[in-house]
């Protein structure tokens, strides 16, 4: 390698083609999110659309940005599934909003990687205040807060599975500490056999899968009458394992299920936690939002009572994904447990700040704080409980017209943003009802299926949603009904 | 709530007021980038430094944007560490690029959650291509394509953790599979307290945690005296535990280690893997980037034995953080292990493609492929080598510079972008030899051991290096040699 070869002028983007390109992405996108209504919510393309579309290798020599521009609607939109639009209701929603993006070119920019304090102070220290600042604004106990003065603190993880994960295998490290105080004379693999870890059948498939991934038995307990998990039928449950010689040691109560949007009794099952030593994980990743609101802070009653509380302001809170905010009360049993500290990353004010990477599963993590702390400030907190509370009562309008339609019926309470409904009937005619809505491709909805009663949901998704767009969602779910029933 | 409630208006930035955010921000970053090498460093704060730089709590009335973009030098700047300085050397490199910027633009306004195909086709079917195209880039064997037509093919995971652990896991699922065939006696606990998994003691620390993590034992390997894991070494190990029973299942070579940047001899791990039927997973994080030159591909030489490989964009291929590219030649072994299909989640098109939420760890991902079209199209391969070959080219000037001096000894062959040096002399001369120029505060440098042989590593991490920062640095370097020694 000669010295000459050092001159080779890689660059090909200056600033000010980027400036150009900037402005040129920012007019599309606002073109496309406030006309975002006039799109086919879901393409209609099949597997393997999009091979024909581009080359097959990529380009040897740079192609300008007004090439790669040319080619958003062509290739990108053309199979792009519009979740921010006001006729997409499936799932939950995820967030997005102008003030997140800005803030993402800016991290984008800075691009620092936060394993450690050193690696850039302020992504760590905005981090533990913008987590302080979050937990306030849902009226999170003080002893989950890093303002507290204590080991506490809140993290932004990616995502509520990953912190289901990082709460189970927290969990996990607490309880071999204590029985192998107990029984020094078991094997870390004898105690592990026994380790059993709960929550709701109604959980997300997210936690299950928590439980195959930490390497322990995850039972999914039956549900009251109302979806709800409750503290006897927990209570039951780990008398029933530890007869069998198991030990509980873990269980997640959501706060929101994706299934309905239930709501765990989490305060009895707070109670059983306490009396048992058993670590109790809040998974309240789509409601969690809501508590902002103080109305609905009756659903997370017994909060205090947790060991762990998640909730995904990249849902509901206009931070745009990934930004899953996390709280422990003792992150010591994470960091400690899965503690690997080479020199290379070793620092002078270790101790004096948290080191996040000990947090969280990967060892590398983006400036995700900067989203938070755009979005709370040019919101502020009573925009945001003003959208929170005006998208459930969009979802009420929805559910009042559906009501005022005697061929359906509602099959769970609407507290949040999330209606469940069907048509009074066989599982089959709902199957056909939704064939029918999705297949008329103006709006786009998912269904689940409780005990085998098999329905509809109908999220609220958009931003952008108004009552007209409510209004219309109801006009095509009529129509298919219409339809659908014509046809039986 | 009443329906006046769903009139609420929560907006609070319109479009025209994000162009202008926008606008403005892309002034700042290039401000910010093109003089970047003016600021210091690293900022000279202290832990709990922020606190009284921000409010308490979150305002409950929006600020505009102005206020916030007002905020960015006093409040986030004063403790960024700039990773993308010329005189930033330490860790490795991670990617910052215009083309990238631009990407999570669009990327945070269509904001789709590509946890199947079908919430929203382009997500995954880009992200299929796109690692196609990489995977040709770097010359990875056919059987690692998704284009070779059968169930291989790459992911974007977020980082070289999440793929360690993702292949470890599957790894797991394989031998579990296979020895419940030939013990079918022997119960799961069994069997996991008998796996042994293998990595180099160079390994970087993520590949120990991902042991304890997936709860199996992680033997860290000696290496010949070139820091390299070789086949014999490997084998020897293999050999003594089966004997004491255990079960050798997952091997991690790694290309380019954090602390020296050696090469395992990934020929002779695979010819010892394809014989023992282990699982060779290949953690190329940093170096893998390289292999887009043809010169460095002897360096994974046996990669077509390997049964997953890994490298992060993010590093060296100016993809910002995080995209971290995956291959898997089975990935059924992660996939069908750790399947969860609630209804909601279901649809028409299952089989036909890809629904990435299986290959990973978390449910939810962005649209993450958008920025790897935009860097691979606005550069272009041969644009993408000159930067590689810039880099490497300037640390061959530093160490250059350094062997000139007969002071310093280099202690590591230098092939990538990473120079190993120090005082000839004591650990502690060159522990003070750090200390000042870190002291010193005009660049950045972190330390490593090997060996108890305490040495500097200096990486070059920004785009914007030149020969001259080369000289600067080294002038650094010697100022403070002749500060370290005259004290001494």
């Amino acid at each position: 390698m000669t010295e000459q070869d050092v001159k080779l002028n890689f660059e090909t983007m200056e600033a000010g083609d980027f400036k150009a390109f900037v402005k040129a992405m920012a007019d599309y996108i606002t073109e496309y999110l406030e006309n975002i209504r006039d799109r086919q919510v879901v393409p209609s393309v099949k597997p393997g659309y999009l091979r024909p579309l581009v080359p097959e290798q990529a380009p040897q020599q740079s192609e300008p940005w007004t090439a790669v521009m040319a080619d958003i609607e062509r290739v990108v939109m053309s199979g792009v599934t519009h979740w921010h639009s006001p006729r997409f209701h499936a799932y939950f929603l995820t967030a997005s909003s102008y003030p997140a993006i800005v803030a993402d070119m800016l991290s984008g920019a800075i691009a620092c990687i936060g394993f450690s304090w050193i690696g850039s102070p302020v992504c760590t220290e905005l981090e533990v205040i913008m987590l302080d600042w979050l937990g306030q604004m849902l009226g999170l106990p003080e002893q989950f807060l890093a303002r507290s003065g204590g080991e506490a603190g809140g993290v932004i993880q990616g995502t509520a599975s990953e912190s289901t994960l990082v709460a189970l295998l927290g969990a996990k490290a607490r309880i071999m500490q204590r029985v192998k105080e107990q029984h020094p004379e078991w094997t870390d693999s004898d105690i592990l056999s026994k380790l059993v870890a709960y929550c709701s059948k109604q959980a997300h498939s997210s936690v299950e899968r928590a439980g195959l991934f930490g390497g322990v038995k995850m039972r999914c307990l039956k549900t009251d009458n109302k979806r709800r998990l409750r503290g006897d039928i927990f209570q039951e449950a780990m008398d029933e394992d530890i007869n069998k010689g198991l030990i509980p040691f873990y269980v997640v109560a959501t706060l929101g299920t994706t299934a309905s949007c239930t709501f765990d009794a989490l305060d009895e099952l707070g109670d059983v936690c306490l009396s048992r030593n058993v670590w109790l994980h809040v998974d309240a990743a789509y409601a969690g939002s809501a508590f902002i609101c103080s109305e609905y802070r009756y659903l997370m009653k017994g909060v205090e009572k947790a060991d762990s509380f998640n909730f995904n302001p990249h849902k509901w809170m206009l931070v745009n994904f990934d930004c899953s905010a996390m709280w422990l009360k003792q992150p010591r049993w994470v960091v400690d447990t899965y503690y690997m500290d080479p020199l290379y990353l070793k620092h002078d004010q270790q101790g004096l700040a948290p080191d996040f990477r000990h947090w969280q599963i990967p060892a590398g993590r983006r400036f995700r704080a900067l989203k938070l702390w755009f979005v709370l400030r040019m919101y502020g907190v009573e925009n945001l409980q003003k959208y929170i509370r005006k998208q459930i009562a969009l979802a009420h309008l929805f559910e009042k017209l559906c009501t005022s339609d005697n061929r359906f019926e509602i099959i769970e309470e609407v507290t949040m943003g999330l209606v469940c409904f069907r048509l009074k009937g066989s599982n089959e005619i709902n199957e056909e009802l939704l064939r029918r809505i999705n297949g008329r491709g103006k709006i786009h909805l998912v269904p689940s299926k409780i005990e085998d009663v098999y329905f509809l949901r109908l999220a609220i998704c958009s931003r952008f949603s108004e009552e007209s767009d409510s209004h219309i969602s109801w006009e095509e779910v009529k129509i298919s009904a219409d339809e659908a029933l014509a046809q039986k």
